[in-house]
């Protein structure tokens, strides 16, 4: 961990910087993949997962005996786990929907908005060592409480052409029948552009590799709609000496663990607070799985001292972290300030991981600075808000003549004349 | 109008189908405008408003004094039309804002969400000949209602190096008091970059010619967000037997006159009915100034006509229209149905104009198909929903076990440490 000891405030605009993506350079190798999906859709799919996958497979779609031979691999206490996330996600989703609610604007003009359900979106969920089924459960709850009519999920098979058994049982729980055994850019190809069997969809949700990241970018230029763009995941941790140096510790390795591009950054009010992290997280982390990982982000992660628990909030909305959490006595007081993060973990016993897993929220959220301007997935990022209007007779004759007005202003005057030739008749 | 009787299904594709928008060719020379902008600033602003829009600017940034002088030269009758707007404007997305509700998800885990506003907007107005105050309106309140911190106006100058007194008016009514003489792809460089003057902003609003959607479109690979991709406007009329001719025409001429490539479709169950809006279209182009560009757009517009209404509907569904009108005597019951659409019209007193003006619905809104897969612009567009969670001590006990088991079998330790060193403690 680099350390700062008050840093002057032209420096944080540098200590803030995140490394620059560099996806240009796959673009070229990300174009043949889609021009071959394009060309020879399943048969392409297959092909592919020979090449990046390793596994020979027959069809590019799970079928239903191999989910009913997962269902019973996975652990009851796992499959307890997940109902308790199940239930927590659902009803914090549940409370995002929205009532229809009819508003008289002026008398006789009436206007709502309605949400709607994409109706056709790709879920994509990375395969590999660690087998995100929490991912699919923040992604797909929302969906299935929005109502879209398809819901195509996407994971790359294993050597032996399989799907991770948990994964199958957590799309079984959440009702997806329909997934395609495809990891990569060809995955993104086959939702974006369809194949003989593949539904084109309407949005790409999920994370991924960085062919992923840039298949999603590119089809953004195409039509279709992705969940965010993506970077690294990161934590911000904000914490003074009320904290117990073993859970910030915990907190930063939890983030650094992810990949040795995780950003990690520690900011205090309290020097001695920094010590007593940077001691814990050197002992916490020799005892990891994933030591080297996460050592490697750890050398790449940022530990400020400032001069205050105000100051410490300013270089937070400055970063506009992914996860922030406030490791503080008042986390309600410090709260009401933040304007940049993706979600926030409120004090001593909510670590990250409960976000990440369980406590309802959803895990899949801005990063790389992104909190500055997008939202996390929710309810709202599988429905289209569609506005409605309904005037009656009486409606137009009070609004007719100020859209008269301002349309000739524009000089729209077939504009005016629509509202012009219904009052000359009424 | 090109017109088709009980088309096949299987033709719906291609009679629903847009012209390809072609913005590749143009990103050489915006990318040359950004490095401009980017390298020399304002000066290079001056610049380009001298290359081209013929003016000779002092000064980027519009004074009070110009503002002052603008105020008295807008008629009264105008002013009275925009403040009729602007009050159903203000109230429909005054009734978007979302309430923070905290909700225990389980005992002692309580989440919740909270509107954040996006803290720097820039607004992109074209001028021109038509100066869309409207425009102004539709995204200067809602940025106002969030609270963004920062919002900048940014609108080409005329030869005389002044900007259009009603859009000075309709500032000043909103309260904007940063307006950047500047159009093309030299605003959006100087919005998503930033110079001596210009704050670089979080995220940018707004229409603009096609130089303006590719520098948009380039933006969002350089952590800038937009409103949402572009296209030409468009719209779609459902009428039945019930329609009054002469008003469907006009709907469908007061976007016709909109440009070229404006896109005008109308379906109907009545082959008598296409005849008649066909006759009045003729009719009523004729006594149009705009006529050359709303004939352009006729050209090439189609009218359909299908079985029955409920196909009339699915048909519009396809093509998922920017705005939808529906001419019909039971508009409620159709409108049940509609999946794709950005803005919906309802009944025979319910013209678009009122929309795109004083209804108070945002006249914002997606294009080109992407009704799909976006919503139009709201008061959501100027926020990001941040989440927050919040666990006691006996949260995290309850809940611990089922993180600790999800995050083992992910094979994330440090995540599972996170809670466990905290319940070994507590």
């Amino acid at each position: 961990m680099k350390t700062y000891l008050y840093p002057e405030r032209e420096e944080w605009a540098a200590l803030t910087q995140r490394p620059v993506q560099k996806l240009d350079q796959l673009r070229a190798g990300v174009q043949q993949t889609f021009d071959l999906v394009q060309q020879r859709g399943d048969a392409a799919l297959i092909e592919l997962a020979a090449k990046f996958d390793k596994a020979t497979l027959q069809n590019v779609w799970v079928t239903d005996k191999e989910v009913a031979a997962a269902v019973p691999q996975v652990a009851q206490e796992l499959k307890d786990a997940i109902e308790l996330a199940y239930n927590n996600i659902n009803r914090f989703h549940e409370a995002q929907r929205e009532a229809v609610q009819q508003l008289e604007t002026m008398p006789g003009v009436t206007c709502w908005r309605k949400s709607v359900a994409i109706q056709k979106v790709g879920l994509y969920i990375p395969g590999g060592s660690a087998p995100l089924f929490s991912t699919l459960l923040m992604l797909g709850i929302p969906a299935q409480i929005a109502g879209c009519r398809e819901i195509i999920l996407t994971t790359p098979p294993s050597a032996d052409g399989s799907i991770n058994a948990t994964i199958l049982y957590t799309a079984h729980r959440l009702g997806i029948k329909r997934i395609l055994k495809a990891g990569g850019a060809q995955a993104i190809a086959a939702l974006a552009f369809g194949t003989e069997t593949v539904p084109a969809v309407d949005k790409i949700f999920g994370p991924g590799n960085q062919y992923v990241t840039a298949a999603k970018q590119m089809v953004t230029q195409l039509g279709v709609a992705i969940d965010m763009p993506a970077g690294p995941s990161e934590v911000l941790v904000i914490a003074d000496d009320s904290a117990d140096a073993d859970f910030v510790a915990a907190d930063l390795l939890s983030q650094a663990e992810h990949g040795p591009d995780s950003q990690v950054v520690f900011v205090t009010n309290s020097e001695k607070q920094l010590l007593n992290v940077q001691a814990a997280v050197a002992e916490q982390v020799a005892k990891l799985p994933r030591q080297t990982v996460a050592q490697q982000a750890l050398d790449n992660s940022v530990g400020v001292v400032v001069g205050s628990l105000d100051e410490a909030l300013a270089f937070s909305n400055l970063y506009a972290p992914e996860h922030l959490i406030l490791s503080v006595a008042e986390p309600e007081v410090l709260a009401e300030g933040v304007t940049q993060a993706g979600s926030v973990f409120m004090g001593h016993f909510s670590p990250e991981s409960v976000g990440d897993y369980a406590s309802g929220t959803n895990h899949t959220l801005p990063t790389n600075g992104y909190a500055r301007n997008y939202s996390g997935v929710s309810l709202d990022s599988f429905v289209k808000k569609i506005t409605f209007q309904q005037l009656t007779r009486e409606g137009l004759e009070r609004i007719g003549p100020a859209v008269e007005t301002m349309a000739e202003a524009e000089g729209l005057h077939a504009h005016k004349n629509a509202v012009t030739i219904r009052l000359a008749k009424i």
